[in-house]
């Protein structure tokens, strides 16, 4: 039950000039339906993230919308900045939130993909959970050459663009678009200043070393002069963050090291949360729309 | 930060005829803002309990165009129920949710005593938290004689209105208005079906025989064949439902019995699940706010 919730969070190359920053924003505040969480702008970059949600349908008229200013007022042929890039809007990620399944997030980043050549004329890459084929999967991979490599390369074997003409718009040149799940910053802090045991730790839990598949983990030092295990929850479904925590903990455990406490770095699903309660009360049956706040919004 | 919440539970002296009941319940649903989380009706009681929730101003709306509809509709002289009762609307409890304290949702109660006697010319007494005197802030005490009774009571020394005449409304009776904390209704099943085993720490964790305040409890014989704990949980934020869990699996240790399962049962609000989740993983600095679907009701 529950209304269907999606998440979108385009790139665009444009982190300086505030004027062009909120005249694209302005196309997703001017959306019914959608409300918009945050906007990032980078100087050195030369790069803002806008993140908003809603329904799917809304979500899809505001990603469309603000493409479309983007497009308008983003000249790529002036664009200098720090971060590879290859269009006026770099990358749109669909992230289901409520009530969507990845195939419908895939879905909706397939029709805006459609909606992009055919009204814009910009050619468009699909990525991670929408990639058509595996060296399209990874960002990295579809911007290597960047904007000013990309006529060569959209010409060659291998680049021809998933939709559209294998050319580049002439001021906006290629977005990527695809579907992923929300990520989720999380740090855990130790009772210990000792860097180096949070560092073994980060290998013992993370994916890239034998650990917990979607875990991404390293040891550094925390503001507060505890030694810290700082991880990226890249699929919070499969693999939750309670089961992530008590890892740690038995980790810390053969230092002789206790958790201090943990910290959630901004925005987390309600769904995160409440499987955090369903682990520790070991609770039965219980539905996130039990939740109030969460009936107030179907 | 986010808004504020409030939910409000008034219960009405119909719960038979079905053309009466929705008429009191369409005043709930014109009111744009709140919105109508459900309607339980008992033939036996002759009561149908209306849940709804909204910003604190809309509510009050809600439950006046409530009020005047019940008062409207119902006739306290042709009424028979099982449950006690003083008149159309026999009682409205304010339940703060979200971003509200306990004198809001008291303001919010006095609020609506005022505007029933003014309007409507139903006397009021107030009750729970909003409660002007001891003797006050049980329902069982203010209905005793119910709406039968309720003009010799009036007129007695103890039991003018707190709003109003000391005359019930000829039709409508007298109304109680209040705020209370919102109840959550929360069981905890056993590894054994020994119900005097529940029976005992039910005894141990509750507050009427020198358990945790805030907290009802009693053993019973769950459907699944396991002994249950069955807990009625006060003040969520005084006396949160990790501390209850913890303390019912360690009584249920001196018995060598493992805690099964628990279960929330109904409306549980937003923030009694994130402080679960602030426990366990020691969060620190976490806002409710950091949850996606909650900046989305702001």
């Amino acid at each position: 039950m529950g209304g269907k919730l999606v998440e979108c969070v385009p790139n665009i190359s444009e982190g300086r000039r505030a004027e062009v920053i909120s005249a694209v924003v302005d196309a997703v505040r001017a959306t019914e339906g959608v409300r918009l969480l945050n906007v990032q702008s980078d100087e050195s970059h030369n790069r803002s993230v806008i993140t908003f949600a809603g329904p799917p349908e809304r979500a899809m008229e505001a990603a469309f919308a603000l493409c479309a200013r983007a497009v308008e007022v983003i000249n790529m042929n002036e664009h200098r900045g720090e971060h590879p890039r290859l269009g006026a809007v770099d990358v749109v990620p669909f992230v289901p939130i409520a009530n969507m399944t990845m195939p419908e997030a895939v879905g909706l980043a397939r029709m805006l993909g459609a909606r992009l050549w055919d009204a814009l004329r910009v050619p468009v890459y699909f990525y991670a959970e929408a990639a058509t084929r595996s060296q399209r999967v990874r960002l990295p991979d579809i911007r290597k050459g960047e904007y000013e490599g990309l006529k060569d390369k959209m010409t060659g074997p291998d680049w021809a663009p998933d939709v559209g003409e294998a050319r580049p718009h002439p001021t906006a040149g290629a977005t990527v678009v695809g579907a992923r799940r929300p990520l989720i910053a999380y740090n855990i802090n130790l009772h210990t200043a000792a860097v180096d045991v949070a560092k073994q730790i980060a290998r013992a839990v993370r994916e890239s070393s034998g650990g917990l598949l979607n875990v991404q983990a390293m040891g550094v030092a925390a503001a507060t002069g505890q030694a810290q295990v700082s991880l990226n929850l890249l699929d919070h479904a499969a693999t939750p963050i309670s089961r992530v925590f008590e890892l740690v903990r038995r980790e810390a455990e053969r230092f002789g090291v206790e958790v201090a406490e943990s910290e959630i770095v901004g925005l987390v699903p309600l769904d995160a949360v409440v499987d955090v309660a369903r682990h520790y009360l070991r609770l039965r049956g219980f539905d996130r729309e039990q939740i109030l706040e969460a009936r107030l919004m179907e």
